[in-house]
């Protein structure tokens, strides 16, 4: 049953004070990356509730700084590189062209990288199971576009082409852009648009508005939002962004490594395309079944049957050809149901439907099954199989970027005996962000851990001085860019002279500038970013309650 | 170092008396359905040896029957259907045509089959892990043939069209053929051939002659040999092999569940891709480590070192962009060097690089290690990532064809210890047909089973009369196709009646009538096979020595 999902006009007060505190959000989205940049996903029973498209105020954001403030009357879109015909375009003349309309899955490389942050802290944050939404764009096939500047197929046949596409956003490693292969978005059966409607509306700021590419089957990280320019070259993108994010290193590989070894120009370990991945939904986390209730209605069969539920999805236009399910431990396998909305949906119907078909959306798998099935079972898993005859491994492969999580989805099932009442409780691997909860999380990671101070503390200078003390008032004074005190973990730190070289940006730290960011920091960072930190450490805080351990 | 393996011309003692008795064979390739038809592998090492083109002698041959006797000068190529301009094709008109010559790594789907034999007997025969090999073909692009019928890309856009492709050979469900969608054919970049020479010569008559289909990344069941017809059509091929072959069901599905619900028409069951797979081949089976010559020679550090090998391939024309050994079962991943000769081949130079990169061929990959890593060491695994970022599931997954196999390849490390010698002996998981071995083979499945009878044996019939008894002089006479008689496992066959329903043809049985054909009758039979078998008991063997336990 979807619940009615309507725009909001108000701003989030955790917004204020942010660069972005023009944009409306809605109020449930889980922020993943503290204030600022906005990262959020929805809780996932609330998009499941949703069904196949996903409204717009609960799309996964990704940011990587503040939303850049576009209008639609003064965008262009400067069309460069190797074309006969250089093409500088309005939205008004983009939105003149022909388009094509239709549901696509956009995915975050990240998503389900909680799992991997609980083996071992990756460069990333805690991406729970919903980095995944789906929304009708239309939009203008990127194709049409690259002729009118006088590009066709054959220029790709004697060396190889890129397009690059830069973002408006500025952000501290310079502008966000990537590439894909020209030859990729040539071929019409592939489907790539720029997009200028998401779900019948114009789009909004945080999901590119005005214009933003497109590209079924890939991840989103290719699907640059704000776009502003296109250049066809004989190069790759030269972003920061293109050669330093979304990428899978293998698991041997720290950034300090990568770096030395420059591993991150190898193009084996560039991801492109979604690979195969599956989530349970239904049970949700923390649902629970109490066992009187079922025993109970002996005559009545309903009572007695549980369906599951979830999503999965494939990459490069495959088609997700079955889903099974494991009651233990995958020494078996249950065919469960498959529901692909994607051929029916009226506007794939209006439309018409590719003769060469191409999956660009999410499938739902369902299993009804009876109830006496969890009784004596320890966990659920979920396992999809797509057209390439492929399959998702059993255990996750961590990474130091955190990307790519498609480890068999696995629902752990706890009992609580109070009284007479017996439940089954079922509990997910993780929850998204800071929140706490799942079977992988082997402590509230959210909870401000207290410790004491020794001149033996790891944290404590070289000399054998005695440390100093500010209580809060002291630090909220320093709350500027000449002159930038932060508390994580009771400690005080001035990262005035850190500020500029912030990879997350000066204004990430500047809005919290003078505060406790135990949560923001603990949050998004790695260890190496901790170790940097005892450079600018300068104190302790004074507390006046008694700290508890 | 290769070894250099020449063309025969002598008949293999093994094929005289079968319709094939006209090919020359080479003598080591592994027979894997008795003596006709002709399915065999190369050894495992052989093939190694040879590096990344496999000789045409030991290329892997996949027949479902006899192989048609085919002459250059009179075979033709008929291209009909939903064409404007019918083609009828002598050789020498498409040996006139233009070419592409370039290597392709051919595989069959049931690539390691044995190994889900092994878990419990498919419909398949016992591949080992050399139903892979690789040639440079030559031959005319199918889309110059399909525009020269009048064909274009356009034809495809309003409704679906398949390329059904024919082959000369005769079977026992008709001819062989099946068909891809026909827009596969139509992008050169997926370089569809129809091949007319193999490493530089004509055809060999196990490979097709005079012609045969390429479809790189494709499985080998759609490259359809002694190609005789193609024909553009709405539907997808109507071929019995199209069906009933190189589908992988869910594994709860057997054959009759399977014909009941018709799941082999449900389009998410067909093969059309490799999916990623890689074996270890160094080192081999039965190969050993003798711990005194490493220790012996603590000065020489090469003497400590081990470089395991093996090749990886994935479909599509995807890359393979990493292979990962374990030492630890799964628990960590140490990266191999890949070497892909693809791309340095000098053939493929000569043609000039493909600007959008497809990979048709395999990988190979090497890890050099100290000896010492293997003395607490109980199993080596191998895994593959293609650039679509999927990898190899742990585990197989049985199903009822046995196709597709790609679970993690374990060489296990067993020890002999024998006065002062320590041995580490490696053991891959079979071996491939009916020769023994392989951590994975419980019991030394070739050896006919010799059983004790009695008059509550499964195979006795109805009544409690005494049961015929024969000599092997008697069955012996009973030898032609209208009095056909056979021994398997001490129990005499009358199959006269059976003949012409048998799915593997009539001459499969009649090479053998008269004699004990219980090696070829085990090593591809199904359960329900041997159901099907009881029908015909007439008796039991009378045998001279006494019967072993």
């Amino acid at each position: 049953m979807a619940t009615n999902i309507t725009n909001t006009n108000s701003i989030d007060p955790r917004d204020v004070g942010t660069p972005d505190d023009w944009i409306p959000r809605h109020p449930e989205m889980v922020r993943l990356t503290g204030k600022h940049p906005f990262n959020a996903e929805s809780p996932l029973s609330l998009l499941m509730d949703q069904g196949f498209i996903t409204p717009n105020p609960l799309h996964y954001v990704r940011n990587h700084g503040p939303v850049p403030k576009l209008h639609w009357d003064t965008h262009r879109l400067i069309v460069d590189g190797l074309v006969s015909k250089p093409l500088n375009l309005s939205m008004n003349d983009i939105e003149k062209f022909p388009y094509k309309e239709f549901p696509v899955t956009l995915v975050c490389a990240g998503n389900r990288r909680k799992e991997l942050n609980m083996i071992k802290q990756s460069k990333g944050f805690n991406w729970g199971s919903v980095a995944v939404s789906c929304a009708i764009w239309k939009g203008v096939p990127l194709n049409y576009i690259l002729k009118l500047a006088g590009i066709n197929l054959d220029d790709c046949i004697n060396d190889p082409r890129y397009i690059c596409f830069i973002g408006a956003d500025k952000l501290p490693n310079d502008y966000y852009g990537t590439s894909i292969p020209l030859e990729w978005c040539l071929n019409d059966i592939n489907d790539v648009i720029l997009a200028y409607e998401m779900n019948g509306e114009r789009l909004p700021p945080d999901h590119g508005y005005p214009l933003r590419v497109i590209i079924p089957g890939c991840i989103g990280g290719r699907m640059v939002k704000w776009l502003s320019r296109i250049t066809i070259s004989n190069e790759e993108s030269d972003s920061y962004y293109h050669y330093h994010d979304n990428r899978v290193l293998p698991s041997e590989y720290d950034v300090d490594r990568a770096n030395k070894e420059k591993i991150w120009y190898n193009p084996n370990y560039i991801i492109n395309y979604l690979n195969i991945n599956s989530v349970i939904t239904s049970p949700a986390h923390n649902e629970y079944i109490l066992l009187s209730n079922y025993f109970n209605n002996n005559n009545n069969n309903n009572n007695q049957m549980y369906t599951l539920k979830g999503y999965a999805y494939t990459g490069s236009g495959n088609k997700i050809t079955r889903v099974e399910i494991s009651l233990d431990d995958g020494k078996t396998w249950i065919l469960a149901k498959l529901n692909q909305p994607e051929l029916d949906h009226p506007v794939v119907l209006k439309r018409g439907i590719n003769p060469i078909p191409r999956y660009w959306c999410w499938s739902f798998w369902s299993l009804t099954i009876s109830f006496y099935s969890f009784i004596r079972c320890e966990e659920i898993s979920v396992r999809a199989w797509d057209a390439t005859q492929n399959t998702q491994p059993r255990n996750p492969t961590w990474n130091v970027m955190g990307m790519m999580n498609n480890s068999h989805f696995r629902v752990k099932i706890n009992t609580i005996v109070q009284g007479s009442e017996f439940r089954l409780i079922f509990e997910h691997p993780t929850q998204p962000g800071n929140l706490s909860g799942g079977w992988m999380v082997k402590s509230e990671i959210s909870s401000p851990k207290l410790l004491t101070f020794s001149k033996n503390s790891e944290l404590s200078t070289n000399n054998s001085e005695k440390i100093p003390t500010f209580n809060i008032n002291d630090v909220a004074k320093h709350n500027n860019e000449k002159d930038c005190w932060i508390i994580i973990d009771q400690k005080v730190y001035d990262c005035t002279k850190f500020l500029k070289n912030h990879p997350g940006g000066i204004s990430a730290i500047l809005i919290n500038a003078g505060k406790d960011v135990t949560n923001e920091f603990n949050d998004i960072h790695s260890t190496k970013a901790r170790d940097l930190l005892k450079n600018f450490y300068i104190g302790n805080l004074v507390v006046s309650h008694k700290a508890k351990m």
